[in-house]
């Protein structure tokens, strides 16, 4: 059995573990005020290129969702999100547990197009009735979004302008952002990320570490008392070292984006061998998640050697699954994978 | 620089990081489904002796208290606790967040006393205004308290049959539970405060874990979804094999009891040393927190070369500083702290 | 200057305002456990015909939606409601304050047919991923809906059929339920809609009485403790005696019904009007709001003379604007409209 | 049967009721933009005799209380309340509900004492730990207290002083302000209290009007979007005129003080058939609630022929109950209470 499930499916990058050792029993103050996480919030800075960042670290990716957009609304602001966006659909309504509202719009490819997000601020501030409709006060974007599209640095650049001018914080999930940044279709850089977003984050749980995002504030715009705030939601980790020490080896030595690249090329093989065996893709998908249309009895005997993931029903007889490579994913599980569908495509045409 | 701040100062006992170096790079499901988190499940059922537990695991001590409370209180209810109870002081309000108020009452020693509970409860139903107040819908109790305290076995006893008489669940905090377990002063055991909480929990940050409580719901009263409550609290880890290996290490061969008493003995020659040169203890407390009443001069001093806790002032010129030993403190610790003491107590002779 | 900016222009029915003046002197508990407000429960009862009722009053629509989806909803469940919901749009986000996420469906005239909330549903449990995904727990309806529409008998008894399948409550906007049940399309009563839904409510506000709503719930179904919930969330009011004597009024010689058919010949009568005016329908309402689509200039004339709701742009020169006629609407205001109308078209043409 | 329950056993002033009569059938716009709000808001501002005020109208005093604290705290902030404060105790959670801790402190005939105050405020600050704790971030007083008792214009002023020191709004819950601006033993004008706090609110409901509080900020700090804040919260009134009118009545021809002086003048001869016939206070109240200790048989006998309020048991056979005199409490009132009290204490003597 080989797994393509998710980018989640291993622990964390070797050298994460043997520093996790190496630092075990040093003596540290807890929540975040080790010397790890100091110097992985440096390091952070550094790769960007910008001192007057503020680099936070959250567990996982839900919860850095609910904390950041919790923390930076006000009172009568909601987020706008995609219809698809992951705070819409698959956060348990994380969100709204926090007492606020996601404004969905329209999507294209997982994506919040820059006239759909004009459109909408136009059209809330034309309504003579608003006052008694949530406010838009933030707009959330994923890159990678859920599909594993990207944006363009002009769809980026637009994007900010809007929220500028409407005065309101760009905030992007990179739960994926390694593969993102280290896809071959991408001119979106950390740096411009940096410019663009008033808060993003750097995600970790699913680029080779056991758990841990690292949130940026790029505009001085880190909530007072941050610290509070995230022991509020339960989100204040005991042990901050267990994060600090992982981002600070994940920003050692380019390894953040060594793995990542890994992933894509293990991605651009895979993709190669599912053509190859005729599989139809869902979505063009330029990152690690690679979305395939299969035909029901052809999925059943896949998934009795393969995991993959549900993604949705396609019509009576089809489903789209998700197929993810991942820094963990070897030549060895490409092999596996084409030596399957060899068989069982031979088997099928019998 | 020596260090009995508190005890989760170092990383993970070395069993479990080699456990989890073994396993990293198997493909396993997340979200907790994983074998891991299943076999440590079972383990912890079997080490308790019952079958019908359900055990759920969560990343920290905040966030289990916020999660279990807010699952399980009923609109029109509130949670009872000492007034020195975490959940009333040091959790930044996450109860509260979760919109539920914490109704507080006199504490002795950090507990509270079956009398106070019963008290409570019955001025409360005899108030005729009382469907203008938060009706008591259940009892937190941390064990050992904040104050490293315990209670006895009768003690337990008693708040549970006061809990049943009014049918509200009685809910203990045991973040600190293997030191409680293996105090030399206790007449308490797992299996004992298995029969009388409703729902527990087993701390793992505070007793050789980097992260990680499980929690133990002992009356088939697991809340419907609780994973959907999980995640929607943004507490539902991806890689949920991170605390399934952690426990399931805990929980093979004693470690847990093992590594607690350990805890134990170091606590008993800390005490001595303490005593030895002549410091006041605020409370006896009978775990691995002590409790020490000391000159402020002195504090300054013994501050430059080892680090414990500020707890409070004492008065004008004295502070309660807290010294904690636990699975990781070792002899060498102790010489040194003896050695330090001397050091400075001479100086302050003279 | 006349107004049919909407059904709450007016304050209350002469009536009530009498029989607030007549027993204004008593003294009277308060909270809702006065004699009117007994009185008017019991008097709701009988006009539906049914004993096993619980009938509660509330101040205010939005607030009644709150109080009735926060305090029925379980942890893991959010409501579903159609995309031009009122709790989906336009009540600034007192849902998700509450903590609860509104799951949006299309809709048709404001309605939820019942195939949609099937295919949601079935969709629901299908997708593998649901445990992450809000569950639904809920249907918010609302008749007349935010268009005027009105369900079909046909349709109220489909909805809950699905909804007692999947064991979740059917709840009922009745804001404007008198212009429902005095429409001269519709086949419901309003003993229908007790038999169909788990609860629903009765709204005063805007037939006829200053501020009130009366919540019914249909199944023994009435959450325990439920005065408290109210007063938690801040809607308990002090004196109910305002609400009950309002509502003992309004069901008195069928009050409720009598000034609600009176509205809805008004409304017949203004859509002649409107019609001879060669004016454009939005949508056909067969209630007391009627959406009439008008060009920009006519509108800015039309707003000098008469007040109505600006409702949405049709295009660039068109705008979508509400007239509403009421319980309080004179045949004199429909005469006014009638000249009104004749001069500015008049004028128009010139 | 007469009763001394409550200050809001009656309904409105007959003036506001006459004036609710005559304005009744007047087109007039939603949700507090009426004419008459707008009147209600200048006179109150100029019997304060400052321009500079926001006047806001809100239905009840809960309602008011859990607005005011969630729309002005920061996140990671709480509001200081005495233990006794009506939000601490007689709220049923609302301020909990809105995610918010009230942080109690000790309390002197319901009052909070500067000194009290400033020692919980240095206390917090000096608190090595307060990063976990909630930070004080507004205080909540009311004046008359829940013992009907008031501050000084000194203290009130000492209060004020050391929430500006700290940076935090001195909130006035005035739900029975009249009763305590018109006491015979009061030094605090209504421009005092609009001086020395930030938020206050005059109160209606239990001072001549069916519902309302007139919330008054004075510092230019009403939050941003207020009424949708209210919206939000389900507390927004959609016919506001019902609000305005009675405030509007309230403030004009002294209304709200002439009727304040009448309920103290009963209080004063109330107090003297108390006295006369040996009853025991419990409090010194300088206001309209006299809190008296009863016996229990006593008691019993009385309660057969006059309404009191429960207050609180005493001791085994000894009850504290509430006499509340108010703006509707008249001479004959008076005279049958004394009659009463006569013929059961005659009795007794037997």
């Amino acid at each position: 059995m080989i797994s393509f499930e998710s980018d989640y499916i291993a622990g964390a990058h070797p050298v994460i573990l043997k520093n996790l050792a190496e630092t075990n029993m040093e003596a540290l103050p807890g929540y975040g005020t080790d010397r790890y996480s100091e110097r992985a919030k440096e390091k952070i800075k550094r790769t960007i290129g910008r001192e007057d960042l503020d680099v936070e670290f959250l567990v996982g990716g839900t919860q850095t969702n609910a904390v950041i957009i919790s923390s930076m609304l006000r009172d009568f602001e909601g987020v706008i999100a995609a219809e698809t966006g992951h705070i819409s659909v698959h956060e348990a309504g994380a969100v709204e547990y926090s007492g606020n509202k996601v404004l969905t719009v329209r999507e294209k490819d997982g994506k919040i197009l820059p006239e759909v997000l004009r459109t909408y601020l136009e059209g809330f501030y034309a309504d003579g009735n608003h006052e008694h409709m949530v406010f838009p006060g933030m707009v959330y974007i994923s890159h990678p979004t859920e599909y594993g599209t990207l944006y363009k640095k002009s769809e980026l650049y637009e994007l900010s302008g809007i929220c500028r001018e409407y005065g309101i914080p760009l905030f992007l999930d990179g739960a994926r952002l390694g593969y993102g940044l280290m896809s071959r279709e991408t001119d979106v850089t950390l740096a411009d990320i940096a410019e663009y977003c008033d808060v993003f984050y750097i995600g970790g749980t699913k680029v080779g570490a056991l758990c841990g995002e690292a949130v940026v504030f790029t505009k001085g715009n880190k909530p007072a008392h941050f610290m509070n705030s995230v022991k509020k939601r339960g989100a204040l980790l005991a042990k901050g070292r267990l994060l600090g020490v992982q981002f600070d080896t994940l920003f050692t030595d380019d390894l953040y984006f060594e793995i990542s690249r890994h992933a894509i090329e293990m991605t651009e093989k895979m993709k190669d061998i599912l053509k190859a065996h005729g599989l139809h893709f869902y979505i063009a998908s330029p990152t690690n998640q690679q979305f395939v249309v299969l035909e029901d009895s052809l999925l059943k005997k896949l998934k009795e050697k393969v995991a993959v993931s549900f993604w949705e029903k396609a019509d009576e007889t089809h489903t789209v699954v998700r197929f993810a490579a991942s820094w963990s994913t070897t030549d060895e599980d490409l092999r596996k994978l084409d030596a399957i569908l060899d068989s069982i495509l031979e088997e099928d045409k019998k």
